[in-house]
């Protein structure tokens, strides 16, 4: 079977041996790997490979004839890069079953009607610059290109440097002027990242939306000092603001009826024997819609700076991104759900995806494959075989259906 | 004046520029630098310069045709390493003030009866490898060799590896047996590290006893997911416990009338979209008594396991280090106190020193200099040039009152 030989390929590509999670960081040389496997899949397939200008990239199955640019296409995909030790489907599911698809397609004989697309998006996780869906939101021209190029990794390199090094001109960042017209509809396929599928006993399900979400950068910010000998009333320690804020984020996020998460922490200097100058807390908020959002986040930043004032210490937030709620057009969802059968569950999701930063510009949908550990972000993350070939199959019957009816 | 050169020697080795703070960690570049400078001091003044077994220096001043080893020395020092982003007195103002009283003793044309040793102790912050005063404890016989070779700094180099670097056979890491013998006495000089001195307005002091402390590792683990997709009920955040044991933490300081902080922690995966896996914080902690400090920190162990529990997440407390509380000889103390005038405050202290290591083999005491800013560990830590001076005409009075009388 095809899909199963396309995901052997991607097994062993930065997967760090101690922890069996992936580290593929957008333009790394683990993440450099899977694109050329992208355009090798391609081109095994006689497909044409475009990098796009924010370094997307696109791979092609014209119908007989088709001369210039396409045009109307039925295109699928995901990303390929990985949050740091993250699981095996996020993102490469959505690929490897797009060409597994593409080959169903070419095994039957289908010759397309309209072209057929396969598309990897660059830097999805946003886990190297800070900043999610960087590739299609440049693409879609809802990140700033200035914005972009100036962001920095963890080792001080920005985003115009690093894509520089990749062969992009920074300065070529930004819309595309032709997504529109090429893209007829997207479909993204992509592992389900909680447990509904499980329980409703349901291979796949169909996008209905996607909740609105940001992130938030809270610095605060106290005075370094000996841990010894500094007395507790004389020390503005930062640690004691950002842990009380911390502990009540997931009470707020309860109340509101979303999820708060502070995954990421850095402590300056972080010595064991001094009391803390700065500690950076990053704030992941989701919400079933925009207000609720902002109710969540407002409660947690009022917890932040009255912890901060009561310490002596002060606090800073500074928004990182933020992405509005996506309902997916349902007329897309419909004759999706239509060409698989009828009975597909359709769920929301807290998740981001390239899918819901293209549907701001085309018509888009999304599948989700089941996943019995409901784990995601996580080397724990799982599809069955048989769920990943059910993807493969209604994938193929999306492109027929729209490719070849 | 002979302290201003050799202060203005040390001002711009390992200071960040952007922070003003020092990172002199044990072995790097920085420190090795100071190591030259100390030889060059030595030989400078016509002393011989010796590296013991584990790294730290020494230099002797011996009497007129005094042979072979010294014995009975009276020796002052400190050292030269620093915390991440730490203060330019913490450690070598003892070091230059020891050389500085040296000189004042040859413009006087002493002439020692006893030998006078001036020492840098190696690694006492313990930034590099998460142990304090490594290089004194060893020596001591109070840090098993072996512990102290597998000790891991930052990039996973083993102490063992790094001192092989720089010449040291780890082999040969631990007791000093010479140590009893050759110091008669040890009187380290320290910048004071709170603000008692600045309250009472007096330039020194003289040290009565060292609180009990220690540093213990508490690893929180839970499970890796999606921060979107993962209901609140469907997590096991570590963060939200060891959150919620740092917040208690201080509580639990003032309750004992010790001083408790996490200054130190690190997150795993460390992804701002990941729900973390692990979160280990480095509790630093010091009380009045070892009974005291017992209590404090059961019941900072009593918080997080039952915050951990909650959460669905385990923690494991791992102890780093422990050093019991120190007193320092009344009659060493009250030699001092008379030799410089009688009326010098005496002072306890929170903070570890190598004195306080040295107090279980040799008679030792210490003397603290006015820090206005009461402020230490941190760039802000500071000590007027007069108190500085006062601190080297103390040192050089006890150093003339042990050797030369």
């Amino acid at each position: 079977m095809t899909f199963d030989h396309l995901w052997s390929e991607l097994a062993g590509v930065g997967r760090h041996p101690g922890t069996g999670g992936y580290r593929r960081y957008a333009w790394d040389r683990a993440e450099l790997t899977l694109r050329d496997w992208f355009t090798g899949c391609a081109a095994a397939r006689g497909m044409d490979v475009e990098r796009d200008r924010n370094g997307n990239l696109w791979a092609w199955w014209l119908p007989a004839g088709w001369t210039g640019d396409p045009a109307g296409a039925v295109v699928t995909g995901s990303h390929l890069d990985s949050v740091p030790d993250g699981g095996a489907f996020d993102g490469p599911l959505g690929v490897a079953a797009a060409f597994a698809a593409v080959d169903a397609l070419r095994a039957e004989g289908v010759r397309p009607r309209v072209p057929i697309g396969v598309v990897a998006f660059s830097d999805e996780e946003g886990a190297r610059f800070g900043v999610a869906c960087v590739g299609s939101r440049l693409s879609a021209g809802t990140l700033d290109p200035d914005r972009a190029r100036a962001l920095r990794d963890g080792d001080g390199r920005t985003l115009a440097e690093v894509v520089a090094g990749a062969g992009i001109d920074p300065a070529g960042l930004g819309p595309d002027p032709a997504l529109a017209r090429r893209v007829g509809v997207f479909v993204e396929l992509h592992v389900e990242q909680g447990r509904v599928l499980d329980r409703v006993g349901a291979p796949l399900a169909v996008a209905s939306s996607i909740w609105p979400h940001g992130r938030w950068r809270l610095s605060f910010r106290g005075e370094a000092n000996h841990a010894g000998t500094t007395g507790i009333a004389d020390r503005h320690d930062p640690m004691l603001p950002c842990a009380a804020t911390v502990a009540a984020a997931r009470d707020r996020a309860v109340q509101h009826g979303g999820v708060a998460t502070f995954g990421k922490l850095a402590v300056s200097p972080n010595g064991a024997n001094a009391i803390a100058s700065e500690v950076t807390a990053v704030l992941d908020a989701r919400a079933p819609s925009g207000a609720v959002l902002d109710a969540l986040t407002g409660d947690v930043f009022a917890d932040a700076a009255r912890h901060a004032e009561a310490e002596g210490t002060a606090v800073e937030v500074v928004p990182e991104s933020r992405t509005p709620a996506v309902a997916f057009p349902d007329d897309v969802a419909t004759r999706i759900r239509h060409t698989l059968g009828g009975d597909v569950p359709v769920l929301p999701t807290a998740a981001g995806h390239d899918a819901g930063v293209l549907a701001g510009v085309v018509p888009t949908a999304m599948l989700f494959v089941r996943n019995p550990t409901g784990v995601s972000h996580s080397p724990h993350e799982w599809a069955e075989r048989d769920d990943c070939l059910a993807g493969v199959a209604a994938l193929a019957a999306v492109l027929r259906d729209r490719a070849a009816s």
